[in-house]
């Protein structure tokens, strides 16, 4: 893609923090740790813009008459909402598709494989999101690699839209709603400002026992972002190593810290950011399936890791922030989700307009 | 939303029955009887002309780019069909929702409140239809406080696409369906000749234990439009006590008869409209859940409660109207609702064009 | 339709080989035989110059604001995405639409008639695509008379999205694909050159039990493009007789060959396209119920009914084909459906393009 296609892009970014071009056409889009800091900035500022111009004549043929594919092996509320709102804001069209409707091959059945459906897809399609979550796999990490063989086949771009490591468009989302309350407000992030700011990532009570793919997302674009970050959860639930080991060279890289605790309440002194949630354990997968019953069980018996307001009264006038949906009594009361300080719904908002940019800039026509 | 937005608006409407401007925008409509009765002859009369220019650019812009979100607890075909082509002819696209796709809060599981749902739902749409029917909640009109829920808590409009007790959409339909039989014809309605026409609305055999709501959404539109009214049905099975008073009230405040008489024949005498359908009776919950078997059971003892080409002879050159889909046989013989007086078609085409209007009138850009 | 319509479509496809006017507005396309081979020709010429000129202003207004209901009895991943795109592409929307969304008549339950769902389809739509495979429907051919029962009472095309009979889409895809390849390349198909040319058309190993819909449909254009034929299958696989016949005929008709033989290997010789494919046998109804475990069964005793690099080694340089899924292992090798002379990714490209041509021509506005 050549100087032609960036230049009126740089053009309409010309306010944004970042002053070259930047090329993202084609590239997949399945974990932030892919992309560098500048390229998610870039698509950040970008879905600021899109954001205060939400139905501006330079958004609204980027995607023209071209089709998205959405692949739920999961379902979704708010993914699917979003991605598919995103593609027709941008002139587009998502299809929703979930595995039921196609007869791939597994080791029980005979049926399609990937190569084959994803080499179809891209004959048709601008771009293909995936979602695929702990549930539909036989052992953490399958449902990532399902992606990456998706991408490898697909000659269009792949965008996760949550697998069972990562969450990057919940990741950006949460970026751009932190910035907004600590910048100048909705569609106004300020990116610098976050840098030395405490998130505070908390395992939240509940019986969900629910995916890492949104609170591993957030730690490693929180590190990227040269914020501080604490974790607290109760002793057996830690996440995946390669993944604190990313966070924690990202911090370092960036001069920032990097703590876990144990408890439920030591995190919070001077937090900037409290994000909580249920998550499950590593021993979450016994004999190639998903133990859930066992997970809720186990949860269970760590009651009391809810943020409340006396603990966010301990913070240094933290927002709250939770990629939704909410588990209202267990990860957080009432009194904070729905409180002055609760990001929630911004962040919810914010899905919209940073998948709009992520679809604009790596399949767009600029 | 000022004179600006009205002054075309109106300009566009000068011929119709409502000189004045009024403005929709951002009104929910989940029962007719809501809105008033101007506000109601000024939607139908948008319709009527939505129908006669169908694709005309004066509409196919008015959602460009705009997410309409339809969410079906229960499945349909009209009401699907209709509402997303309604979507499209608006320039805009409805995206079609099951609940089975969200993990809702309920009493038996942890989940998503209504609040949550609905507050992020509106950052992400211009307005949100909800289908909910009696086999999906403990009571009856538990399905219309979901739809309430969600209203109070959406910013944008919520639009019944069918509840357990209303279905105002298939109201405005039938209605624009009888003023175009008595009036001009497809697209040209005539809402005064419908004053002191007699409307038949009769219960029809048949083993389908249908809903309240597409017969207690008539009666209120039919009454306030003037028109006398003799419902028939057996025994027991009585409508909504509070939608049958507001029937009656509406009926008085016109100087319109309103009857009711438990045979299947009498009510033919002189009647304009004959409107037959099943529907379940006011025991049809037991414990919690609706007791479907039981109803069907006890419908099946009141054979004969059929429109025939008979009972029609008596009326006085009565148009057929039903909300489809029909029970051929049970409710009206073939020849009937096939016949030359079968308004059935024309009133299903014009669930589209009161839809496009009331869509482009609450949630439109003009 | 009168020749303002057709002037500019004929202009538009002056370099096509068919030079006068070609009406085919309010056509269905249910089976290829329904057709001329000039109306197919003239189809197959407009697809591929939507191929060389895929998103050309020429024709993303054709479907402008209006809706294509497609209506799956079986699911699909190809056919739903290709249609669905091909709608976008040409500026409409396609609605995705399953049975178990409404509550059609069968013998066992009451219900919407074909007859009042078609029509009320054809009010708000402006085509109706349908999909019914053998598995829900207790013998060969309803599916087809499905079809046909919608076609008679709906008041616009009805296109065949695969019944059990014929796939007519499929069918156009292959001869295009095929003629690219024995042509000029992509979107520069000649028809001309597959006069003469072999066709094996061959059973294939493997549990799948599939349908006659896409080798029947395969036959037929074949056979009116002047190809000779070679049938391979065992014993007791034959197809439908009446669409052996008509493909026996239409060779007759073209001077072309046509064979059965009932090895797997002979019909390799002089092939110059390979078009291998599991089907069920004909006694695969019993008691009005498809008999897939005894179908299974039966095709397990027949190995060896494999495409491999060995066998079309002994073609002249034949190209490989398949509607897809591919069965990889079982009706082809692995090195045969990825390798250089594959043209299943072209082909399954193709339905999209042969699909935009006949929505254009059969719905659209021109």
């Amino acid at each position: 893609m050549g100087g032609s296609r960036h230049a009126p892009c740089t053009d309409r970014l010309a306010e944004g923090i970042i002053r070259g071009s930047m090329d993202l056409y084609g590239r997949d889009f399945i974990c932030t740790q892919d992309w560098t800091v500048d390229e998610l900035l870039y698509t950040l500022e970008l879905a600021a813009r899109m954001k205060r111009e939400r139905f501006s004549s330079r958004w609204t043929s980027i995607l023209e008459h071209k089709t998205f594919i959405m692949f739920f092996y999961n379902p979704s509320v708010r993914t699917r909402i979003s991605f598919e709102a995103a593609a027709t804001e941008l002139g587009g069209h998502a299809q929703f598709m979930t595995p039921s409707a196609g007869r791939f091959k597994t080791e029980q059945q005979a049926g399609e494989t990937i190569e084959d459906a994803a080499t179809v897809m891209a004959r048709y399609a601008a771009g293909l999101g995936i979602r695929i979550l702990e549930d539909k796999v036989p052992y953490y990490g399958a449902g990532h690699q399902v992606l990456r063989e998706y991408a490898r086949w697909a000659d269009v771009p792949v965008l996760n839209m949550a697998d069972d490591r990562f969450h990057p468009c919940q990741a950006l989302a949460d970026a751009m709603g932190w910035a907004e309350w600590f910048g100048d407000g909705p569609g106004r992030p300020n990116y610098g400002v976050l840098r030395g700011r405490r998130l505070l990532l908390s395992w939240g009570s509940g019986s969900l026992a629910r995916s890492w793919c949104s609170v591993q997302a957030a730690l490693l674009i929180a590190s990227r972002l040269a914020m501080s970050i604490t974790m607290a959860h109760p002793q057996g639930y830690d996440l995946d190593p390669e993944v604190v080991g990313w966070t924690k060279r990202n911090c370092k890289e960036n001069h920032a810290d990097f703590d876990i605790v144990h408890d439920p309440d030591s995190g919070y002194d001077g937090a900037h950011v409290v994000y909580s949630r249920n998550w499950m354990t590593p021993e979450a997968y016994q004999d190639g399936e998903l133990q859930k019953q066992t997970e809720i069980e186990r949860a269970m018996a760590h009651a009391g890791w809810t943020t409340t307001a006396e603990r966010m009264a301990r913070t240094d006038h933290a927002i709250f922030s939770h990629p939704m949906p909410v588990d209202r009594g267990n990860e957080v009361t009432d009194e904070v989700a729905s409180g002055p300080r609760s990001a929630i719904y911004d962040i919810a908002e914010n899905r919209l307009h940073v998948q709009k940019a992520v679809m604009a800039l790596t399949m767009g026509n600029w």
